[in-house]
């Protein structure tokens, strides 16, 4: 951005808060991308001009008047916490820090309404005197927000109840801020909703969600170890099958990765292969007898992810990743997801044919209404060559790849797609192709 | 039974209430199996000798140990609301009337221990308070027991989210008295329980069940019109899938079916299949998005099922073919399970076969961990011939049929059988065979 531009736009920025020292800009503009080697190489040297962090809907509606005037890019950053570089501006511009805006609008019995940058751990602390949480979240729920998790998410600890973020159901509403010389504000109820669902902030400035909630159980964090990846892997759809179980997770975890899992390693012994769930409290007998001695519980405890502790959830998803990268930074991962009717079967092959260069990790979700899991194996890297080799493999055998080492959503997102029309959606949100400008590929701005 | 027996037993019983006149004891002797002309003919003559209440487990006790002493039959009765005979004596004998044993022995948080006696409309309004309620009901919830609907159930109201009670976890526990000259009482937890589901008591007098509970929603009862019943399948297959829309029922009804309607009638347009529907408040809009203006929606009003009210569940599963009879009774039903796979391919195909003489109604229900149907399709009666043909029909092409015109286990049970060695534990707790015998076939008792 030329200094006359900055110049222009802080002087209407007028008293919102803002950050222009390029050191902490450009650490701020970071996130999660360098778990893939790939990523990482070509996002590590970006960065916006301005870090801006607006207190309320009005001045971001202020920043997107300003940005849409000076033609400045705006990308919106909350926790930080995603992998593909969502947060991250590729072309400068504005950095919206959203993290001030995290009211809590009301909570009715089912349903929440709260600002796009409040906590997720927050949301269901404020949720649990209502006997509510959220239906999901990520691993990162300690330090995500419910605006970040819905723009880039898609699913994590509860989709295998309620499936992914894109299911009918799980977006009620959003609320969102246009890019424009006078920028409007928009609701998107029900099927609308999924217009900002894994957009990574390229269809609207998301202020609001509506989010519904499921019951808040007593969940209890269980290990079970197995002699054998394939018995933790069918045992793992088992469960994710019962529908008298009530379950928020269920992971699968091939030996050697658990050795990787710091305070977990005394509850995966050598050489196991590990299923982790989070089992609801009036359900751990029935979990148990499905189970029925199959493998050896080495850890059975209620959930806890108040200060200090590391509940279970931090090693599933895609902590299973960073828990292994934080020991061996030679490896990255892939995502995938499973065909419900020969899932076993597929994982099988998909074993047989990388047996030590990717090794498995399942997550049990729904998906369209079908228990299947979607992998998030840990790659051990070689080069980009081969890397792609690898995922044709995956899908010459049927399993569908969302690539984690691309960054924009066309190329990642695949199975992990709204079932929306995002792009008309753009045009009308962002006529100058101003937010997060690279992320929808594309997308051509009007006049360009 | 011999005068002199009656006497013994009546000797042995001292103070507690029975009843022997003749008329009083034919008419609790019977249950709905009239649905059947089939089972009409063969039950309509049956009726125990005697009816003994008691009052509590200690006296249950008291009655077993003395129809075994005097090797009398007993058959467990109590709403009487089973449509295959599960509570008819086939030789005479004591017939068990449980309702009186109908205490809540305590309520935990996702858990329910009660009397067997207790009636399901009941329990859930005890529940309430405590913002519970059970997984599922059959649509005899107003009249039913919960010891007879597992006795005899399989599901319900309710099983499109959790299953059937065959699934994991959805019986607790069960407490059953043994019929022995000192009858024993045995706790049967986990998949154990599994042995006096749908077993028709013939596994030992259940005394106590602890079940799960469900989250206690504000349900909608909901009718949408369809112009088409493939319509009508295909959103129900839709919305029973969609696992972010919270729902206890999706029930597909063929045109003219709705027509008998009593008091839905009005809101059952002529020509039109319906979907009935019950979903949870927060899960409203959720539900018409799905819909997305494909039928219209002709109720709308939360589930009563209070006196004076007729709930839509009591237009759902059997009371379909109730609502029917109630106004022609040359009309019969089935059972059957379509394959999950290719649901509405079967739907279609079955419905080309039969035009006029099969009329559809689907129950969408979770099968397995897989969404499906179980059809109870109302049938015009012709004779038992041609009722076996049509069964075969459906078998030939893949749709397992539970008849619902035999009054054994083995016979009519089929993809309703719990996973459980019943054969086994009857020998167990029924060395005599004394318990409603004749329903469990193939049982032989020791030294007959």
């Amino acid at each position: 951005m030329s200094p006359d531009t900055l110049g222009r736009l802080l002087a209407d920025l007028d008293d919102i808060p803002t950050i222009t020292d390029a050191r902490i800009v450009r650490r701020r503009s970071r996130d999660f991308f360098w778990y893939s080697p790939i990523l990482n190489e070509l996002l590590s040297d970006k960065s916006a001009d301005i870090l801006v962090s607006p207190r309320n809907e009005a001045e971001i509606i202020r920043i997107a008047a300003a940005c849409a005037r000076h033609r400045v890019p705006l990308t919106v950053r909350a926790g930080g916490t995603g992998n593909y570089g969502q947060a991250v501006p590729l072309r400068g511009g504005v950095l919206l820090d959203i993290t001030a805006l995290d009211r809590i609008e009301w909570v009715r019995p089912g349903a929440i309404r709260v600002a796009a940058g409040a906590k997720l751990n927050v949301i269901d602390a404020e949720l649990a005197p209502h006997g509510f949480e959220l239906r999901m979240h990520p691993s990162t729920k300690r330090t995500a927000t419910i605006g970040g998790f819905v723009a880039g998410g898609s699913g994590g600890i509860g989709s295998v109840t309620y499936g992914g973020l894109r299911e009918p159901g799980n977006i009620l509403a959003a609320r969102v801020v246009t890019i424009e010389e006078e920028p409007r504000v928009i609701e998107l109820r029900g099927d609308a909703a999924q217009k900002i669902n894994r957009a990574y902030g390229t269809t609207g400035i998301i202020t609001a969600l509506e989010m519904p909630l499921a019951p808040a159980w007593t969940w209890i964090d269980i290990v079970v170890a197995f002699d054998d990846f394939a018995e933790a892997a069918a045992f793992g759809q088992e469960a994710a099958l019962a529908d008298g179980v009530v379950k928020k997770l269920i992971s699968a975890v091939a030996a050697p990765l658990p050795t990787y899992f710091g305070a977990l390693r005394p509850h995966c012994p050598d050489g196991k292969s590990i299923v982790m769930a989070m089992v609801a409290e009036p359900s751990l007998e029935s979990f148990k007898a499905l189970l029925n001695g199959r493998g050896s519980i080495t850890l059975e405890t209620p959930t806890d992810d108040g200060p200090g502790q590391v509940p279970l959830y931090e090693y599933s998803w895609n902590h299973t990743t960073l828990q292994v990268l934080k020991a061996d930074r030679s490896v990255t991962y892939l995502q995938s997801l499973y065909p419900p009717d020969r899932l076993l079967e597929k994982v099988a092959e998909i074993r047989q044919l990388f047996p030590d260069e990717v090794l498995p990790h399942l997550e049990f979700i729904r998906f369209g209404g079908r228990v299947t899991c979607s992998g998030l194996p840990v790659v051990r890297y070689r080069d980009p060559e081969r890397l792609n080799e690898i995922i044709r493999m995956h899908e010459a055998r049927g399993v569908s790849i969302a690539n984690p080492h691309v960054f924009t959503i066309e190329d990642g997102s695949r199975y992990k797609r709204a079932d929306a029309d995002q792009f008309g959606f753009k045009r009308e949100v962002d006529p100058l192709g101003l937010l997060n400008p690279g992320k929808m590929r594309s997308f051509v701005p009007d006049g360009a």
